[in-house]
Order: C-alpha cells, then structure tokens, then sequence
C-alpha cells in the first residue's frame, strides 16, 4: 500500500470547558495518548471532534497546540473546512503551512441538493485559493449528516483536475459497498473506513486505513488488525482484535455517539471535564453514563 | 401593530464578481434601490444573500459596505449565524455594534437530529457572548434547508430567559398554519412570513410582515399590501398587489430559486453580474435564462 494519507487516524475528540471554550491542555494530553496507543495520524476537528461548533479562530488554536504541544504536524489531519470557500481557503492553508499531512474536506453543507458542478467549483476554488503543493486533501463523506453525498463522477473530475491534491476520502456512510467500489474505481485514492469494524474488510479490498470514533477508545485494537491484516501468520490476533473493535464500538453507539464517546473518555483519562459537549450537542443523562461505565468496566477497560 | 422588528424586509441578494468576491459597490446600489421601492428594512445575508457562502470577513465587508454607502444602520437586519457560538458572536456583536435593527439566526445546521436543550444552549450563549442590550434576535426558521426546525418550546424558553432580546421570528416553511399559531401563542413576538403571498394573509393574522425574496423585484406591491391590508377602501388595490406578487413569486420559483431572482436581477439592473452565484450554487443555463427575461417582460417588469 503507497497512498498519500494511509493508516489508523482517530477522529479524536476535543475536551472543552464548561462555558465552551477547547481545553487546549487536556486535547493535546489526549493527542499524545492516541499516538502512543497506535494511531499513525490524528484526524482533528472532524464530526466527533465537533469541528463545526467551533469558530475559526478557536480551530485554529487546536491546531498550533497540538503542535506546539510536541505533537508531530505531520501525523495531523484536520477538518479545515467551513460552509464558505473564504473560510475553507483560511483554516486550510493555516493547516498547510503549519506542516499538516492532509486536510479533510466536507463539502459546504447549507444548500441541500447541490450540483455536482457547484461541489466542484467549491472544492477547485478552495484549491485554489490555498495555492499551495504541499496541500493533500481527504474528502469526507457523510451524507446522513451533511445531506450532501460526493458522487464518484465529483470524485473523478477532481482528481483529474488536481492530480496529487485530491488523494483521498473518508467514508462515514457505513455503505462498504460503496467504499470498495472507490477502492477498485480510483487506484489512486486512498478510502478510508468512517466506522471502526469495516477497515479490516475494507483493507482486504484495497483500501487505505479508517478515521473513526471508537479510536479515541480502541487504537491499540486498530493499530494491531492494521499491522496484521495481511500476515497469515497473525489472523487469530487479527480476529480478536476485530472482535474488540466491534464490542466497543457497539457500546459507543449505544447512546448518542459523540456524547457517549466524551463519557468514555472521562472515564479513560479520570477527568469529568470530558463529559461537556459544545452546543447544540449536549451531554449524556446520569443514568445513561453510569450505564456506558459500567459497560466499559465489563469490557475490561 | 407594535413589534420590534416589523414590516415589509427583502431577504437581499447579494452581487459577486465571477470570481466569487461580494460585489459591494453593486450591493450598495441594490440595498438602495430596495430602499427606494417601499422595503422598511433589508435582511441581507440570509438564505437568499447566500450568507453562508461568504466567509466571516466577507459578511462584516458587506455589512460595513452598506452603511458606508449611505444605507442607514437602522434598516439592516442582516443574518449573522454560524454552526459555531464563537462565529456567531463575532458577526452578531459586529451588526449591534453597527446600528443594525437586528440580527436573523439560524439554529446551528451541522449536527441534525439536536436537542431543544442544545438548541437553546446555543442560543443563551451567542446573546450572553455578545452581551449588548441592544440586541434584537429574529430567529429563522427553514426545516427544508436547516433541517433543524425550531419548535415553539423552544421559542417560550428563549423568550423567557430573554425577554425583549428574542422579538421576532422568519417563517420560511411555507407552512402557514405554524405562522399564525406563533403570532397567536406569543404575542410577543413578531411573526415575519418567509413567502411573499403569505405576507398579507399574516398580517390578518396578526403577524408583523415578512422577510421574503421576490421582495428583491416587487418590494413595491409588497408595500402596498403593508399599507393598505387594514384599510376598508383600498382591498381593491391590496388584492391587485397580492396577485402581482404571486405572479412574481410563481415566476421566481420557477427553476432554482436563487440563480433565478438573480438572474431577474441581471435584468432588472441591466447587470450581467448578477448572474453570478457563490459555489456551490450555479447559474441558470442560457434557455433557462432567457425563459425567464421573456416571462418578466410578459409580466411588466
């Protein structure tokens, strides 16, 4: 496997204050714990980072804590994008400059039913307005959330015209249909899991790696199917692993995700202040949270 | 009638160049002209402004460029909304601090599925951060675009926690039933109709107006509604006006909304420029086009 952006990312998530403000210290405290526990690279500021309860400037500052905190630029993924080009182009190129291996790229989620046509523009204008080579950029597609799919003929007329740039693409459907279909269409691409227990097929069809929630939790489980997936000599740790992916990956859905995964984490790092969410998301009720710990405790961990 | 943000409002377009700048002097010109033909005030940087295509320094540009040129503060109710707290402060404390009548929120639009609780959350934070007792919430709701409806508790609680603060509401569901259940539940609130020939209906409903995009070609007949709804003697020349604006607004939502007032708009300023759109939204094709300019001659205009 050779693409630009491969491996085990965790959509990390971003501890925040009771009035709503990044806990700069503790988000890097947690980045150096998920490198540490397997991940090749970090994918900041995502969906389960809750990138887009934050404004600009506060994005910024993951960002430059999180190296200024000793974490490797290279090993950085984050979510630069915003609904306008204008925003995009500034979160963007502050990722690039500072030495990001790559940007991930929703596409701009106000108007529903956009044109293939206008998703290119947008992306080819951000591209552009960021003028740099070095940019390398995943495209993220999570259509039950943003309601705005990227289509395979959006996928192709990109990587045409920005051959080098566009190199990747995160898929959150949960379709794996759709993840091998790019993973065989686009050599060139690197597809990368949105849900923990399909990198492991999607590895055997082609594919380059995940970015997923449950890697906040389980990175060791998916550092290890990622070392192994491919030596015969390994299958049984590889199944067990799997195996562990999947239960806890079920527990972080067992309510809502991004509130279950911080009520996790609180747990991990024995700190509630991971138990706050941004607005409009909110926290998990008492009731809900002793159950989730439980549930960790029975999973030994 | 005697609401806080009240009135015949043009939910304003928004020129750019073709390489995807606002065009202020163009814009300047246009908040002018809608002046000029009976608008009370002037929502620019909604749905229909492309607000969210237009990066935070783009949108304080615009705000500035108006009242630079001469339109008065006092008449702008510009959309001052991100999916963050941090943004929306940012844009909402620049338009008080401005002079602006009011500032129209959307909930935030990126997670769906979101909680009242979080809703107000987000909400009690943005008026608390922009902490200014001159400030005037118009709260947006469009479910068909957001996808975040914005629920009547909701709209208790935030009158309660902030009572003269949160005074208005745009409509744009279409769903006139909910405009007239608001305007009667909360009479505190002004209801502004989010479809031109919802207006005159409303206001014998007890709304307070509208806030509307084919205001952007016939504030004029949106004025005479205004003016005259009340008044025993001119129902002839106000049902006249309310047929002209269905034709109107039967004519802009004839193919995608936005591309096609603007290119009413091309034609009505004599102004190629206005057929330009912000990524990810296109223009109309040339038959498309010339549909419409042939229509708007058959209507007059």
């Amino acid at each position: 496997m050779n693409h630009a952006i491969q491996g085990v990312h965790c959509a990390a998530a971003t501890p925040v204050t009771a009035d709503g403000a990044p806990n700069l210290p503790a988000f890097v405290a947690h980045c150096h714990a998920l490198l540490a526990e397997g991940c090749h690279g970090l994918a900041l500021l995502g969906t389960t980072g809750e990138a887009n309860s934050f404004g600009r400037d506060q994005r910024i500052a993951l960002v430059e804590a999180a190296i200024a905190g000793g974490v490797p630029a290279g090993t950085l993924l984050p979510g630069t994008s915003a609904p306008s080009v204008e925003d995009t182009v500034a979160l963007t190129a502050h990722a690039v400059s500072a030495g990001a291996k790559g940007c991930l790229l929703l596409p701009p989620y106000y108007y529903k039913e956009v044109s293939d046509e206008g998703l290119y523009r947008f992306y080819a204008r951000v591209i552009e307005g960021v003028g740099d080579d070095r940019l390398r950029i995943v495209l993220y597609h999570i259509p039950q959330v943003s309601l705005i799919p990227i289509s395979h003929e959006l996928i192709a007329r990109l990587m045409a015209g920005f051959p080098g740039i566009v190199t990747g693409i995160k898929d959150s459907s949960g379709d794996l249909a759709n993840m091998i279909a790019m993973a065989a269409r686009f050599p060139g691409l690197g597809v990368l899991a949105g849900a923990d227990p399909l990198m492991l097929p999607l590895l055997r069809a082609g594919g380059a790696g995940c970015i997923t929630a449950a890697a906040n939790l389980r990175a060791d489980a998916l550092r290890l199917v990622w070392d192994g997936w491919n030596d015969p000599a390994r299958q049984d740790a590889v199944a067990a692993a799997q195996a562990r992916i999947s239960d806890w990956r079920a527990l972080s859905n067992s309510h809502a995700l991004l509130a279950t995964i911080k009520t996790m984490l609180a747990r991990r790092h024995d700190d509630p202040g991971w138990l706050n969410l941004m607005a409009p998301l909110v926290e998990l009720t008492t009731a809900e949270r002793d159950s989730v710990w439980a549930a960790m405790a029975r999973l030994g961990g």
